[in-house]
């Protein structure tokens, strides 16, 4: 059983689960007979749990699946409420984890898939986020995608994973503490202010369409750090309209084969920032994607003390991402 | 000129130093002629800037020395004061970035020095953070060590960074910040409280002496994460007496002799937390060592998100330390 505990000094939230310490790691291992089989090719579909949701394809039936993870950072069938221990707090490891298989084929990157195959995993997203909210235990789901070995990926084939959680992460709080502050000064949604602000300027611009903006961000903790921002004031993902998974899916591609041109074999971490599930909407906080790629080696002297130096401006890398070029090459 | 942004969500600062990208890379460069020259070994001491400090040593001149960063992130000679930029605010990167070259031995790491030698690292950040902290621009001094390629060291040659800068960081003014809640309610100091309740059951301790407790804190964020803590309560670590350079260098010594014994080819990120330098001396702040060893191709999920899946229970990493025996091995 998963245990969350809390840090005393910081109120911080960490999930210690060691069963998922056992989970196999295919950049660890030789593929082929009795080496190393990916639990996410078609064919392989009974080394997974069962599938929760998925979408009809041609070649191997399914073109997405949804699943739980199998190793799973958090369980449904767990207690809710905190207990004492000693001077600390914890809790059962309640929520879900599971992992939405962006397509049959095990080689393929995300910004690779047709358009629309990138829509249904958005889709695929914002579908599952309205289903777990209706567990009132849930107030907090994160999607993210952790690509390639650097980013702490341990399976090649393409996916992303969703995490349901009985708390906001600190993180998340404080982000959405820092735009309350920002609103109740100014009365504005400080990401619609950035928004206008980036687009109006156009310096660290690296992708527009009828509903998103990318852009590096002016703060950018890590080199290369790209925002995805709707141009639509929503707090709540899953609020999007229909529309928007499209454009949206649209913007991925652009960005992350922006990003992969000039970084090679790229790594990242994409996570999605939202509203807490149960929050009603909110004037002063905006749902946007940031991705962080991975530049292999570089510093990780931030890890942990968010404290972050980066060797890259962000309008260096808006220009580098615009070029089509190879950083530093 | 390296710069300084604040980021408007979050009020969290960020240095963006383009000129730190072009630093040399031990770990992408052949040794040799023509290939990569060691500017901390005896003998090129023409390839850093001048010394600011340093011990007597037999064979080389010298035992350890302190020099400017080459490639700083910050600089002494910059403007203090923010201004706008936009909706944005920055400033010039003012504040000083020092290098202290551990010990002559180019292939030796910390644990391996003779404690005396260890105690003499302790006391140069000691003395350096004493005289840095009389320049009144300097706020905040991190003084941190990033060893081996995957906690992001660029160099091999045992050294550890004082960076000082004009503001706190913002995770570091949140810890004081949490600290100061705890002792408005309970009226004591969290880091005295954790350290008896560790000490009392000792579940989570690798190392005691006189005046240090390490322990794999409670809430772990990452595998293997080791605290050090002092056990008399004390603000700021330039105030600590003298004596304790020498069991803080024997606690140093055991605890990272442990974590290389149990994880091999270790990599990690050092940070000694304490007082912004121009506060005065606090009741509810205790500073303390944070090590986090950065296990290969763990997952870098947490990256930039405040959100931490731990696989290895604290409790587990003290009994693999303290066993002496290879994790998972």
């Amino acid at each position: 059983m998963p245990e969350i505990r809390k840090d005393p000094v910081f109120g911080r939230w960490v999930i210690i689960a060691s069963e998922r310490g056992l989970r196999p790691n295919e950049f660890r291992q030789s593929p082929g007979p009795g080496g190393y089989i990916c639990p996410f090719c078609p064919g392989n579909e009974d080394l997974t749990p069962p599938t929760i949701y998925s979408l009809p394809g041609k070649a191997s039936g399914w073109r997405l699946r949804v699943v739980r993870n199998k190793f799973p950072a958090l369980v449904a069938d767990a207690a809710a409420g905190s207990r004492r221990d000693g001077i600390y707090d914890s809790m059962d490891g309640m929520g879900f984890h599971e992992v939405v298989i962006e397509t049959p084929e095990h080689g393929r990157v995300l910004e690779e898939l047709p358009a629309e195959e990138i829509a249904d995993v958005a889709r695929a997203w914002m579908l599952r986020l309205r289903e777990i909210k209706k567990d009132p235990r849930i107030k907090y789901v994160m999607i993210f995608k952790n690509h390639g070995r650097n980013a702490g990926a341990s399976l090649q084939h393409p996916h992303s994973q969703i995490i349901a959680m009985p708390m906001a992460p600190l993180r998340v709080q404080q982000e959405i503490d820092g735009a309350a502050d920002y609103h109740d000064e100014r009365g504005t949604c400080v990401f619609c202010d950035v928004a206008r602000e980036e687009a109006a300027s156009g310096r660290r611009v690296v992708g527009e369409n009828a509903d998103f903006l990318a852009v590096t961000p002016y703060a950018s903790r890590f080199s290369f750090e790209t925002w995805i921002l709707p141009k639509a004031h929503r707090s709540h993902f899953e609020d999007a309209p229909e529309g928007e998974a499209a454009t949206l899916a649209a913007m991925l591609k652009s960005t992350l084969g922006k990003l992969s041109a000039s970084l090679g074999d790229l790594s990242y971490n994409l996570i999605l920032h939202t509203m807490p599930v149960q929050d009603p909407a909110a004037e002063h906080y905006h749902w946007h994607i940031e991705i962080m790629p991975k530049l292999s080696h570089v510093a990780g002297f931030e890890w942990g003390t968010g404290f972050y130096i980066n060797t890259v401006s962000p309008e260096e890398a808006a220009d580098v991402l615009n070029s089509g070029k190879k950083f530093r090459a």
